[in-house]
């Protein structure tokens, strides 16, 4: 770090950072930079409907639950396109028409919810709240108490808009206590934030294949309780957004009603294997964590201050107020940074001036340690005066 | 082939066949048999809103247009998932709540439109033909005479069910003289079937990655009339498959709405230039239908009768009657044929006995003899009496 600090603007001090596959590393919410091995499986064909990708398709479905402990009582169904196409069709599969939802919203995601229950013709309330504020458990009781028309609540697990970890489980104990049914948008959160369904009561999570489970992108999936799911026939208002459908064809034959993302599939297979292999949530939870600890320690160094408090923050994603002075200019951070082989989330979802950078994907302590060497080279390049706190 | 006819049943005559990269040949309807080009550049990471991949996917929606010479009037919408994420995506999108839609259907993929038109709940009338038919144009001219009501026309381009090609030109013809909109489900022949849109009149034709641009499967995409796509606003009935809103979202930004399969685009890409490389729709059409014919004339000197006649069969994938011979065992014929290096369909759509084999991916004249010499083989094992008419 220091090395980079002290190199001249006009000469970067070292070569731009790669990945093994000579590619860019990914500091963003994902899709993000995989592993070698898991990218090189694709390098094949298979058929979608003969025996060998069935299996692998199966060991997918059937390993899921296991990361939320729900082997006993929940069931994969996975989804075509990415997280939220397996958002959209756990709201219209699991939401009757007849039913009503509350959706807690303090980002993108919880907006972006309300919108698909509404274009479905679903009733919905939202309880909001800021950005950088988790739901408020008492105000959600008296909604619950006052509305007894309201069957569902949605949550965000991890809110990717700012990286704020919302307390799913606190939301969740409420939730049951007053009878309704949870639904969780884990995408963000899944593989790296405990869930565990033996203690924490939900209908269904959703989450996707190139997050913290380090897949590439192209499918989406559900966690179901069989139980619910098996209530939810008929529900759908489209034909290939219905889990219940989706999950009948692929119990009785193992296959996919329409062409599956075969290559997605298998590298996410790989990804899984490689998921396990580090410790499951346990391992790839603490290397977050310390990817985050470095980025956020790093960028205060430098003068970085976190939209969130470290109480609220997921070590996911991490929000960096847009720093004051006039000389720096984000476009040319972020290309600056490019240049120099990192790629960051290029704009903000918050309304804060703001702007993002992930700590997920195949990215280890060291490369988060060069990468805050290389922020401070390029706010150097800048003219940006850099507080050298230490 | 000869050599595999004298060939002992219990001694392989030959090594199995595969690929480049060690997998069966696959002669289905897709996903199918791709280049080793096009997997390889799948072993790289790229942000989905970074400048480097929005250049290539931008090249591709770009390029999709000149498939059909529809560069004037045309853009590209990609849709994630599968075609019918597409086909669905089109339907729902371009079929207002108050219109009504005439589907011709002669197998199992005009049933699906008219499924998902009914879950959308919008009307929707059918005129049925037998699998082997095509549709009936006097029939259909009486129907939009009779019903002011229709407003759209739905065609299958290439029914897979059977591989039958259905006259989509004189469907538009028929449907343009009537003043009604014309939606082609064109998925198995688009890239090989020619589909001129300066000739033939059509509002959208929806396609996808893994057929005959011989891409992966993960994405589908609907090339439409600018003009007709415009007065889509509000159609949609679901969030993910709201195509003016696709449209909308990457015309201003290069970005998808939501994470797109960036694997699969970027093998698209590659497989678009193969495709350029090869000669475009007539290139690639006339190694199809060189391997069709290899294919059907080397199975009916084994015996094996096609269901439909010649002038209605596309190069795509024929259907084979299912052989009379009791000892003809298809799970037994499927299995040896896999073991051989070879994957076919491993079953059927239509409602005759009969299986599929599929003439498109990476596939050559060379590899359709080899398959020819093997069923030979197979049928020897089983003790299936050949037909050696030759």
């Amino acid at each position: 770090m220091s090395s980079a600090r002290t190199a001249s603007a006009k000469t970067p001090a070292r070569a731009p950072a790669q990945s093994v596959t000579g590619d860019p590393l990914l500091l963003t919410p994902g899709p993000l930079t995989t592993s070698k091995s898991v990218k090189e499986v694709m390098v094949h064909d298979w058929g979608s409907r003969d025996a060998t990708f069935i299996a692998i398709n199966t060991a997918v479905l059937e390993g899921l639950p296991k990361i939320i402990h729900g082997e006993a009582d929940f069931v994969t169904v996975p989804m075509q396109g990415s997280g939220t196409f397996a958002v959209e069709a756990m709201l219209t599969s699991f939401v009757p028409r007849s039913a009503k939802c509350l959706v807690l919203v303090n980002g993108a995601y919880g907006l972006r919810a309300k919108k698909i229950l509404d274009i479905a013709g679903r009733a919905a309330v939202v309880h909001e709240t800021a950005e950088d504020t988790p739901p408020d458990l008492a105000e959600i009781e008296q909604i619950l108490e006052a509305d007894a028309a309201i069957t569902h609540v949605f949550v965000v697990h991890c809110e990717t808009t700012s990286g704020i970890r919302n307390p799913v489980e606190a939301v969740a104990a409420l939730v049951k206590r007053h009878g309704r049914r949870l639904l969780i948008d884990a995408m963000s959160a899944f593989g790296a934030l405990p869930l565990d369904a033996r203690e924490v009561t939900f209908d269904a999570v959703a989450a996707s294949s190139n997050k913290c489970i380090q897949g590439v992108p192209g499918l989406g999936f559900v966690l179901a309780r069989a139980s619910a799911l098996e209530e939810t026939k008929g529900n759908a208002t489209t034909l290939v957004l219905d889990l219940h459908d989706q999950h009948q064809a692929i119990s009785k034959t193992g296959q996919y009603r329409f062409t599956p993302p075969i290559h997605v599939i298998v590298a996410f297979h790989q990804a899984l294997q490689e998921f396990w292999a580090e410790g499951g949530v346990a391992g790839r939870g603490e290397r977050y964590a310390d990817n985050a600890r470095i980025l956020i320690d790093g960028m205060a160094r430098l003068g970085f201050e976190t939209l969130l408090p470290a109480a609220r923050q997921a070590p996911i994603i991490v929000t960096f107020r847009m720093p004051a002075d006039e000389r720096f200019a984000f476009q040319r951070f972020y290309d600056a940074l490019k240049d120099r082989g990192y790629v960051i989330y290029p704009g903000k979802l918050t309304v804060a001036e703001s702007f993002r950078i992930g700590c997920i994907g195949d990215l280890h302590a060291a490369d988060m340690s060069a990468f805050v060497g290389v922020v401070a080279e390029v706010l150097d390049e800048m003219g940006v005066g850099l507080k050298t706190a230490a």
